[in-house]
């Protein structure tokens, strides 16, 4: 399995525009991080796990030749402003595409040109809902039924492990679909396929997404891993995770709340992501950490 | 008056991610296009036009240290995506911004949190709406008028000239603010001042608005230039324009369309925008074109 960062950075990525600090003037391509993104790779499988506003440049400089299937994290900006620039990866089969439910919610209703009022051009996405394992739809997600196009036709409270995917009809017809909720996916066939694991993070309040495949776990924009998550990270390998700057943040860990997980996790490898300039120079925030820790950058790409 | 490209590119800007063909294999600069934006100043003010997904590298490019107003043409995907990115430069004084009813209808309504569920840290927009002289805004734009916040207080329909702008309120209560078409728009002052003057075009079917400052006619995304609209370009000094490929095309002008429009407007110099892969080599292309007439590229600047 191979993965790929993509982007290693906040929000604004770094360099902010406009910033005159030394750490977004420096020429050290380890300090310029696009928006946060990886690429898991397995044989003739890719999984993209999110799709920010710079995924066509991060496409282009990592050369993605195509795409499996997208995981959506969450609906920030950062991590979904380049869901049109799937189109190109969409046009011979629908992509497959997962987000939890009100991320689909939201993806249907903001990206109406793609799903219920189909533009031509537009990406075509099969898209699918996820949930964690012993989470149901209505609470605490709090789903309206109607509203949205969902329509869930089976008891979910008491549903866990694998749910069968459904088609999603052309989208002009998304609107009457029903969307079946998946705890677990499986990307690809045979000595190709990866498993992918939602796992339940609180970023902030919001509740969001992170991923476990196989020996990899990405968790990014995170501040709380509930009880209910760490039986699910056990024996991880790698272990990707958000860890913006060294001071503490109101929805992102800081440097030392990542060293606790880490600590408790015990990873045989750590790489931080989605930091901002206030991380300070790569080379010298390197040397900070503890071994088997490191800063994530831009390019970083590894077998496991 | 200085006028940059920020962006030359169609839709999926050039290379195209995944295509092999010689265009997008070259190594030329000139023929890299990121989207279609170019950036227009006079002393200290500085006018944004579009706002596509590469707005954030196009500032990094650029060295753009701030932005005194926005215009948007239109509401697709690659002239708006990059909106979230504004907030950079917004964060000391809300950035005013322009589009017609229609569109500010849909940012309201997909950038909620922009708008009218305001997040932390989102960008502080004051979003302000734009009508070619002579149009109102119940026809042909057939606004509903309580579904999107907007409240026309003013007969629209004999309206020509200068409308005055009205503040918009906090984010919060923008559902209940005024929205009162401008008809012309002066950003700056005393000599910094730009004129900004909407121009009807068709985009396809889609009504959308390029836009007359001064010497400068800014045309991207043309398949049409009403009757009504000639007359506020007479005497254009530069004109840059929407020139998709050689071929024709739906919602796009052919070269061979353009340069109809070249014809009857004789500006002193043209440059084309929004260009596929399909226009072929920058270098060659070039040379099929008349005196005067240039194909535009990413970083091209001049001053008129």
């Amino acid at each position: 399995m191979k993965v790929t960062v993509l982007g290693s950075g906040t929000s604004s990525g770094v360099p902010v525009p406009t910033c005159r600090c030394e750490v977004c003037q420096s020429q050290d391509p380890k300090d310029r991080r696009l928006r946060a993104s990886i690429l898991v790779s397995q044989g003739d499988t890719r999984i993209l796990i999110d799709c920010g506003p710079d995924f066509r440049y991060q496409a282009l400089r990592a050369g993605i030749d195509k795409i499996s299937a997208v995981f959506l994290t969450h609906i920030h900006f950062d991590h979904s402003a380049g869901l049109d620039d799937l189109r190109i990866y969409s046009y011979e089969t629908p992509l497959p595409f997962y987000a939890e439910p009100r991320v689909a919610r939201v993806l249907l209703e903001k990206y109406d040109y793609v799903f219920t009022k189909p533009y031509p051009g537009a990406p075509h996405i099969q898209l699918n809902t996820l949930l964690p394992a012993g989470e149901s739809v209505l609470n605490p997600l709090e789903l309206p039924e109607t509203d949205y196009g969902f329509t869930i036709d089976r008891p979910l409270s008491a549903t866990t492990g694998i749910a069968p995917a459904v088609d999603i009809p052309e989208p002009a017809e998304v609107r009457s679909h029903v969307v079946l909720p998946l705890y677990k996916v499986t990307v690809g066939s045979g000595a190709d396929a990866l498993e992918v694991l939602p796992i339940r993070l609180l970023h902030g309040q919001l509740p969001i997404l992170g991923f476990r495949i196989g020996p990899l776990a990405y968790l990014t924009d995170c501040t709380y891993i509930p009880d209910s998550e760490w039986p699910k990270l056990e024996g991880v390998h790698t272990l990707i995770l958000d860890a913006l700057r060294w001071e503490p943040h109101r929805t992102h860990f800081s440097v030392s709340q990542a060293l606790e997980v880490v600590a408790r996790l015990k990873p045989q490898q750590t790489f931080f992501t989605h930091m901002s300039h206030n991380i300070g120079f790569h080379a010298e925030a390197e040397k900070r950490l503890p071994e088997g820790v490191h800063l994530a950058y831009d390019t970083l790409s590894f077998d496991i």
